[in-house]
């Protein structure tokens, strides 16, 4: 550990080692190096603006940051020699710069400092986060196009349902993580506020120069109110949700993936790339990333939870429970960027087995609702022709027989309205094609949602390289202000 | 149970008893009557737009609904003897009105309509959320207002930090709850999609009218994808989100409050009327309301946490495990909303104790910072003026004194920066008004705040009266319609 | 509300109406009137015991403890009157006891009396789920006995692994559930701790005869120390993961069947009485209950949630945060007792598809283990005979073959191994003999098993026998004490 | 990574370098190297005396696995170069055994090999909690007894309540740490059952002697069923839960003492090598380590629900969702341990401020409880005793006075049964002393209990003992078989 703690001075005994091991908080936080840097720089470059340092001493600042900064990602820097990323910055600076970098906590405390750099952490991980998202965006409306043609059975309670084309199945889920990329969206804008200028929570004793530092770190915002800044993480929460959400509607496309790619299903082919074998059985090949992505999912809202358990009922302002959320935060979107890439690759290597599935289709009275439609259209009730056609498929059922097979006359002992014209209405394709309502899997519908998919995804790109313009970048910073 | 199930037909047997109930929602779906009997008036006037139903069959329906809804209220309908709230709602209308309510479920299904109700409902209670945390925030901004002047001590860690206005306390928890306000906003847009026209999960085989239906029942959008969308309960697992938020900060606000509360501390008193006894100690006044309100947060994080669990691993579309989502549902919202409407009027009655907590910042040596800000306005690096007045603080509680009880010779030993000017410069007035960068607590800071807290408020009220503009009223509806 | 609070005196003013409505508990815990009353009847039987009332008053209030129970179970009394059922049952009793009643709180706190109705509850709850898992554990071993001989593929990954017994299947469920009353046994065991005594939290003020009240209400131990009995819940939590483990194990056999139920996988046949239709799909015969199962399973691991969330960080002996962990108990008790009722009906009527399954066998080389495992027996390591079978499996695959359908010529082109021995090596019967290790699904193992499980179920209705003994039981103490 | 996979032969592709790196899990697993180890030398043993490999095998295999582990502990192997644990011990023993290693995998699985490095593992891991507990029970002991006649306030609902001995107070905590030794012993037992036999999920096509091998490494029992074997992990379920339930506990002692030392109560003094600094403010003393045990507590808390959701729903037998318990359990484990011991060093070290504590029981009315008592010991009923004193203790507020402070012929207005003797039977001596029911604050009671604790952690002491006998000792185990 460092000969002298930042807060010596009141405290005079020496911390206990278990003690000075059990609150550091290096071996989590050196993630944030980086930002802790920036972070400084702007710092440094507000308070030359307030005249707490001068023109030269920031030159000096800045140039020791851009050396830490070298020799951290150089490898040359003990970290465990440090209580936290914040210590760590400020005395190698020190011992580079010298008294200007004594200066550089002025009316700064680690409670608002740790804020910033979680904030402009975030920003990038999200960032990267939705980035990824839109790659399996795209994936999933190529794969949507691919098959577009192709007509599989819907399932409800895994029960077959009704005829729906493959397509409409896979952009179910581009709306899934559509409403992914606008989490992302508004988790990135929850982090646009600078938390400098709140110091440790009553707000800092001099005239920070907040607009100039706002403008350096590409913030929208400034704090509102010095103690809810430092003592609130509600944008690590709600980014947690946001990933537990993508997790979720993860597992639920795994989970489908899984059972359609058992052998009695077999309507899939994953790639052998993307599966392992059995130290035990040799014929074995296991959807295994499906698996870990769905088990991931459940890791990542447990995250979630740790996070909305650790504040419940914690006092206002900072407590050092939260120095845990570090952990969690890195946790979570580390796991959650690595599924979304890795099921984005299997997801493009997977084949639909179109022999299996078109056979599929035969069965299990998908166009039962039709039937009753058809019964509507000719004058029956919907109720009336809903217990008809049950009672026709029952009699199918017992017979052995699809209801294409069925006899119009004995159909007319089920109902007068049947007729000839019957057969051609539970048509596969006719049944596709009569779910022409908002949503429905009607080739034109589908065909419309596949064009405006690539709509929705070029209007991400555009949103998302906005959003990177609002990530600042530490060698301008140094260029601009040296 | 009803004679028949609306899906008789197919399967013949009759349900077993236990599974019936088992099975069965109506104890709970029940409370989403109204929602149900509208979402079937707007069906009905879109299937009348494409000639399913005619003029008539439409008037009839419509007044038949407004019986229907008339016994329910009345309290002159069996709940028990129905499965769900959808089969009570269209088998009393069949009682009422006969052959044309035969033909209200003609290209609708109850996954669709389910989805419709909760929507409606969801829009109203999050509506009514949004009234009760206004009130709320109007409670902390008047609080806050008649304690402008006075001063208590900020903790961090529970340990005294610096001086503080025990307004800009209250307005730190204003922030707060105006991030929840901002929630509730999304939550409510997350509601705005008609569903309906996705029937089963493909889509309607009819040519559903979704334009004029989403214009009656006032939604903003229509659904994209039918299999997404009976599939999806993203808007309850949001909303539970933001209502574990809001819970989070008010078990946060119910925190410190309890601890202010104590002997110990005694800076606030509760009023009696919000104060429960004991049984067997005659002297107590326990803060019962504050404590069920945080723990109250537990049991709404958990609800959320169970709707996670539930969909984490789920195959897409309807599975009847989300039948579970309802309870979850009410449960949270409704306690969320007593929460909120107890929490405020108990706030409205608390009063700070003013000459306890002028006593209490005389120790503690809240000034501190202020005192090494002091140094390094006289020409002091920061880290140093910290180790100095860090080793004053120690000589001080060694010998029993206040900082303002040093004698300048003797602080001139520890820095040659220390004059006379220091004293001025410690006093509680001079810390607070030091505080003027963004977020501090300086008196004129905090003035602003609390006007600018008005305008917000004006401005959530402004947007709150829209989003209950866009709660579709029933008796309108009929009216225009019938 | 009554009149007046058992703790008025200190407290003058009147509580704010809503106040009082929301820190009133009755609507949650009238469910323990029985428990209250028994517990009251125990404690005045202590009261006597010491003086504190004389037999006359003890036979008064045993007996008014007896009309109270009885207009209670008539429904002619006005609940919501009350604060609480502690404060219900001793009003009542004042009415009808008059002067005796008022001594029957003497050296006793809402705070002691709660945990001692608790316990009470739970201790007939525990025994109760216990009488329901004992039913599915032997439906379990029934259907196991039925399917004795039936070979089905089992799976791991959801891919096709190794043959396997029905049987043998179904008996990996009893460990799981068997497990599960090892579990309800020691919740009981928590239980079993008289809490009276223990009064407020510091232990009463009187000579309270400890000893007696445990014999009456048939504890087998007292209260260690007052501030951890009034301030801990552990017995709870501990129920409520007994609970969730319980429904965890029900969720996974759910999911094993819903999938079974596929009509692609065609295993087994749901009775129709335990299966739901759809409003608009005639066809449909949905699993509704085993979803049901599943998504319930995800609501009590939630309420497990709740209670840890509110007792994390909560600080020592009585909150009222507390008072809502009898809510989160009742609904995870009542729910898992529901579950597993339930279920245990469905699985008694569920049939194997005998001919599905002998199908589903030939393919998916279940076989291939022990056709590596020949090649061992016959000399080649087992890393290599894996090697071989895996090539030998990719051979079939591309050729369409099975592996009894390759000639033992082609055979010894991968191992000179092969021979003529090998085709009824790896036929199904000699697969599933082959599996004689402990633990295994050899038939004779199996057979084992299945006796086993008739001992393992008559020792746990032994062991459950002599847990409802030790249940109190009020028309006896009535008769021994007045 | 390896160059080829050991389940090569089937899967003819090589997998994807990504998906490769995903489905690893050498960098979690490889913690369990030693057990992988000392299960694969008991497999051996058992191998050779069912004749698959014979003495002089068995000894290469043994002295190679000493060799391999020698190379693990000497940092020479390169883990990353593997898919797992079992993988790489498998490889390296093959370099350095040669042939006979090919033979070690004979009828094992990973999937039953994998349980039992987590059972062994996870034995050793449950001693070192309990050991761990054990010594944290201790210095509660001590603690207790050094502060035997010390009285302070019992706080229900953070007001001041009862008198209690501090010694009470602590001991409080040793029910409920003893109550997680319960768990920890429970949790070793459900770890006791080997699991190898089981193979991939239908038990071994060997005649593995089960018997022998759960001698050598020393398990209680084998497994029952080979398919729950792979497919469960409710030991670890289990484990987690014990620990969240320790941490819970630990995180209300936590709560206490926070607020114990906060200046306003200032109860405790926590010694300087416990506490941190604040990189501002020059005076603070903060109690870093209590705030993060706190937190750490939500943390383990989430780690159990991870792996319940994990659990939920998931298919029977082994899912690659299984994959990531062992980071969690890892995680929780690690964590919990570390949390017991740096929580015990900070008690050890905690000082009582007797002086403000014997002021602090002089104010809040104590002795409230022990007045009314005092009335019914006169002859009134408890219930109008509560009420007297409920209104004197209001006109001591309302003249500033204490009870004692009460003279006799005011109070005789209030009963008549208020005497001389009452100002004797009020003093906080009396009221501990009267606390004599099981489980009170009585002097002698505590003493007794204090003695007993002695016995309790020397009974624990032997328990753990014999479970650190029934881990497996790899030495001892070559030099027997070797």
């Amino acid at each position: 550990m460092e000969k002298e703690k930042i807060w010596k001075g009141m405290i005079e005994k020496d911390p206990d080692s278990a003690a000075e091991k059990f609150t550091s908080s290096i071996l989590t936080d050196k993630k944030l190096y980086a930002q802790d840097i920036i972070g400084s720089a702007a710092y440094a470059v507000g308070l030359k603006s307030i005249g707490i340092i001068t023109s030269a001493e920031l030159g000096i600042i800045l140039s020791g940051l851009k050396t830490v900064k070298a020799l951290i990602e150089k490898g040359e820097i003990d970290f465990t020699a440090y209580e936290d990323i914040h210590s760590l910055v400020e005395y190698e600076l020190l011992k580079i710069a010298g008294e200007p970098a004594a200066k550089i906590h002025t009316g700064r405390s680690r409670n608002d400092q740790i804020v910033t750099d979680e904030l402009l952490y975030m920003k990038e991980s999200i960032a990267d986060t939705a980035l990824k998202t839109i790659k399996l965006l795209k994936i999933i409306s190529e794969k949507a196009y691919i098959y577009r043609g192709l007509v599989m059975p819907a399932y409800t309670h895994m029960q077959k349902a009704q005829p729906v084309l493959v397509s409409h199945y896979l952009l179910s889920f581009f709306e899934k993580f559509s409403r992914g990329m606008g989490r992302l969206f508004e988790n990135f804008e929850a982090c646009d506020c600078l938390p400098l200028g709140s110091a440790a929570c009553t707000g800092s004793g001099y005239k920070i120069d907040t607009g100039l530092i706002k403008k350096v770190l590409k913030f929208g915002k400034t704090s509102s109110n010095s103690m809810d800044t430092v003592g609130g993480r509600e944008y690590i929460i709600e980014y947690l949700f946001g990933l537990s959400m993508l997790m979720i509607n993860l597992s639920r496309f795994c989970e489908d993936l899984i059972i359609f790619n058992t052998q009695e299903f077999s309507f899939i082919e994953i790639d052998d790339a993307f599966c392992t074998g059995s130290s035990i059985m040799p014929q074995k090949k296991n959807p295994d990333i499906l698996e870990l992505v769905r088990g991931k999912s459940a890791v990542v809202i447990g995250n979630l939870f740790s996070v909305m358990a650790l504040f419940k009922g914690l006092p206002s302002t900072y407590n050092s429970d939260m120095q845990e959320d570090k952990k969690l935060l890195f946790n979570a979107e580390s796991q959650t960027k690595e599924c979304i890439d890795i099921f984005s690759r299997l997801l493009a290597n997977i084949v639909f087995n179109e022999k299996v599935i078109m056979q599929s289709i035969k069965s299990g009275f998908l166009e039962a609702t039709d039937a009753a439609d058809y019964l509507v259209r000719k004058g029956e009730s919907f109720r009336n022709a809903h217990h008809i056609i049950g009672r026709v498929v029952r009699h199918c059922i017992e017979n052995n027989l699809s209801l294409g097979e069925m006899q119009t006359v004995k159909l007319k002992q089920y109902s007068k309205y049947f007729d000839n014209d019957f057969y051609r209405a539970i048509q596969m394709e006719s049944c596709i094609n009569a779910k022409t309502a908002v949503g429905g899997t009607a080739q034109k519908n589908v065909d419309s949602k596949l064009k405006e998919s690539l709509k929705v995804i070029d209007d991400y790109e555009a949103r998302l390289k906005s959003l990177f313009e609002r990530i600042p970048d530490f060698e301008l910073i140094v260029s601009e202000y040296i």
